[in-house]
């Protein structure tokens, strides 16, 4: 075993990238300990080389070009931290065409781009690991890839945007808006001045099309997310949800069954008996479903430069003890073998059974609820549970009722006519319901 | 990459035994695009060859002696799900000794016997896996292994004992005593008929052992864990702790500081809002705090056939992978390179700091709580939370009251100076609290 130094070329001197210096640099000696020889970045590179940066750079050869770095022949890995798609993959793919292993943490690209670059690293035989792309610090890749290997993985659910969570947690315990929220979260940098990627749920759609490919061997799949946000829940729709026993939070879900898969992100009810309900704050928390294991649960931190750093270091490590072995060795990029990898058919959101969750706003009237459970009826939903809640101030009542499971298709041509009836008015909501039963 | 099987002998049909060859065929397509190469059972061996099991063992070569099994050549590795020390132990090193790679759920062996086995494993150059020896099909051994690998871990502490939290849930959720709550898990068979090794949190104590040791590179110190089991935790305690806001779980924990390592299982009181708290049932859960990541938690079933053979075959699925791989690639069993591995200070109980709960019959007259107070403020010990009760029935009263962090020492010569007040009758109730803030 060589005593030799691991070389770590690391393009990004963010918020990511000075972490991975930093961890590398206060855990030194268990790193060594653990892989049996020193993990030390070598050459790094950055926008603007003249910054000030937080952590020590001394020793640490400086380049100023990105590209330059993921061709330097002095490295034995490239890390890349840069974020976006245009220099993130040509570093990457130069690394790769040098048969250079590629630690990342960019989501983005991976979700977008990651097919081409899996492909390029099978084709070098050297891996691309990505832990830090989703859900921070906690061991999620590895525990899908490797760790719940044995199964055959049926479905997974995850709060996997802190943002989104942190707001949605800040609004129930505040009874904020939406919009107080979110500037609250500006302010105290959970939240970026351009939130969109967040509070759209690009972001977690994103990290779910990752998650499903290495729990379901298929390719990366991010166009077929069916993806809605977080800006329209309501405090009124938070409150009246925990009335009924529930949460809402942002999830990214993906399910398998003989039909097809479901990749999708939206606001979600949960029972708040669950553990998934009490994930609060910027935390993260994924549930897999194992047809061995039954459910597992993790949580921890999503984001944070020494969190994500926890990850891109693990990377490292396995990297290093992988550098140099037989290709099929490694453990695949999307944890099944390259050639295993199978599309699966992927279904319209209309295609999906759900819960829901319908808050309308009605005219304070006799007969409203007679002709709302009417067209339910109709349409053969059952209501598990209903809200009636007598006006205050104006004029209009809210009702607030949650179904049994019910075909999506169903439920929306009941909501449509629901919508035409005369004493409804504009504004309803419309809010999946999940249940984690084990 | 062979397409040939990878072929396991297996010893032990029991529970897991069963387990692993159950999921190993009913995932055999999916194990065999993860790994390359199907992975099928080909011999296998148990006490009485001649008992109907209720899997399919069509196509096993049943072989009647264990160690017969280790020493077979036609095989790739050997899976020890027997149990006990004495076959087990014998059947392993005859198997190492012939360069053939082990996978084990016995954590009994492991903790009493590991550093041995450990030994002959790196002298062989082949890995010894033991995923499945810990919290069932929660992969955390390779969680804070590989998945952590870029942290120092400070502190972990774990649900790891499914009967013990089922008893303890249940005397929560119905009042019931400790033998009530026993003897209905031993008739839904979560406890057995010698509950011994479970109750008296040895088994759990077997489990820290093992987590200490891969968190901290430290050589298995299972005789040095402070042990306390659950038969003395009655339904008041747990009443008591509910209404000051904690649960009693039993834990175990192991914790590392300046002055050296703490190992110890004991009931435990944690407040009522952390995550851990509301692990109920047969689950088990640990938490992990790294000095990059923060905390990072987990939870599933910790055992069960199918749970357990989840990770028994996560384990083959490695093991798979490395086979034949030079000695440096494999992951070291104990997460630190064998050379690295350190033997550490190890504290004895009455080292340790800790919050108290500590709950007393009292005579119910003037000047109790002042002369407990009193005491404790001579001890220089602060009082978080205080809670007094009149006596029903008998003549005593209840005093309970939980303090701030003291030194065990500290606390024990208060509570014995307490003791020996006169208005204080014999039965004090004295349990350690855990407070898990990020
Ligand atoms: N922040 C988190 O908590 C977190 C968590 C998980 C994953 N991630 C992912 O990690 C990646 C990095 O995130 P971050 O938060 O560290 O971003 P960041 O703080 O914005 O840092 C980006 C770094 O990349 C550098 N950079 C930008 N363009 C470059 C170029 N053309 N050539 C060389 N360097 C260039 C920047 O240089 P200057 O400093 O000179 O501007 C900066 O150092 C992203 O993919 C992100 O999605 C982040
Ligand atoms: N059960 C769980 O949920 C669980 C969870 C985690 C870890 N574990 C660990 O897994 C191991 C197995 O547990 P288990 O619950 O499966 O035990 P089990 O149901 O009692 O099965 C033990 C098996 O070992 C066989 N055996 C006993 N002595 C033998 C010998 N001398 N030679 C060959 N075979 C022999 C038995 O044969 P017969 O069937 O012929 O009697 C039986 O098939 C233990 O180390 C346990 O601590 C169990």
């Amino acid at each position: 075993m060589s005593q030799q130094a691991v070389k770590v070329g690391l393009i990004g001197l963010g918020t990511v990238g000075q972490g991975v210096i930093r961890v590398l640099q206060k855990n030194a000696e268990e790193i060594a300990r653990r892989v049996g020889r020193p993990v030390q970045v070598t050459h790094a590179s950055a926008r603007d080389l003249g910054r000030p940066r937080d952590t020590d750079l001394a020793g640490i050869t400086l380049v100023a070009d990105a590209l330059s770095l993921a061709r330097e022949a002095d490295i034995d890995v490239l890390v890349e931290v840069v974020g976006g798609q245009t220099v993130a993959k040509d570093a990457i793919l130069a690394a790769l065409a040098r048969g250079k292993p590629v630690v990342t943490a960019n989501k983005a690209l991976l979700a977008e781009n990651g097919n081409g670059i899996f492909a390029a690293a099978a084709e070098a035989g050297v891996p691309v690991a990505f832990e830090a792309s989703v859900a921070g610090g906690i061991p999620i890749i590895k525990a899908i890839r490797e760790g719940l290997a044995g199964n055959r993985i049926d479905s997974l659910a995850g709060i996997i945007n802190g943002t989104c969570n942190y707001i949605l947690s800040q609004m129930t315990v505040k009874g904020q808006s939406f919009a107080d929220a979110l500037a609250d979260a500006q302010k105290l940098g959970y939240a970026e001045a351009d939130p969109t990627f967040d509070v759209e749920g690009v972001d977690a759609a994103h990290k779910l099309s990752i998650l499903a490919s290495i729990a379901f061997g298929m390719p990366l799949s991010f166009p077929a997310v069916a993806c809605e946000g977080i800006t329209k829940v309501t405090a009124q729709d938070i409150q009246i949800a925990q009335t009924l026993g529930y949460r809402i939070k942002l999830l990214g879900i993906a399910k398998r069954s003989a039909a097809g898969v479901e990749l999708r992100v939206h606001p979600t009810l949960i029972p708040d008996d669950q553990l998934l309900a009490k994930v609060d704050g910027v935390l993260n928390s994924v549930l897999v479903q194992g047809n061995a294991v039954g459910q597992v649960g993790f949580y921890g931190r999503g984001a944070g430069g020494d969190a994500t750093a926890s990850a891109v270091v693990a990377d490292l490590v396995d990297v290093a003890r992988g550098l140099g072995a037989e290709a099929h060795r490694h453990v695949p990029a999307l944890a099944f073998q390259p050639a295993a990898v199978q599309a699966l058919n992927l279904l319209p959101i209309s295609a999906i059974e759900s819960c829901y969750y319908l808050r309308l706003r009605v005219a304070d009237e006799p007969g409203v609820l007679k002709g709302l459970t009417g067209i339910l009826a109709e349409h053969d939903i059952s209501i598990e549970a209903i809200l009636q809640k007598e006006p205050r101030g104006d004029d209009d009542a809210t009702v607030a009722l949650i179904t049994d499971r019910v075909a999506e298709q169903r439920f929306d041509a009941a909501l449509a006519a629901i919508q035409a009836l005369p004493f409804v008015r504009e504004g309803a909501a419309r809010i999946r319901v999940e249940h984690f039963k084990d």
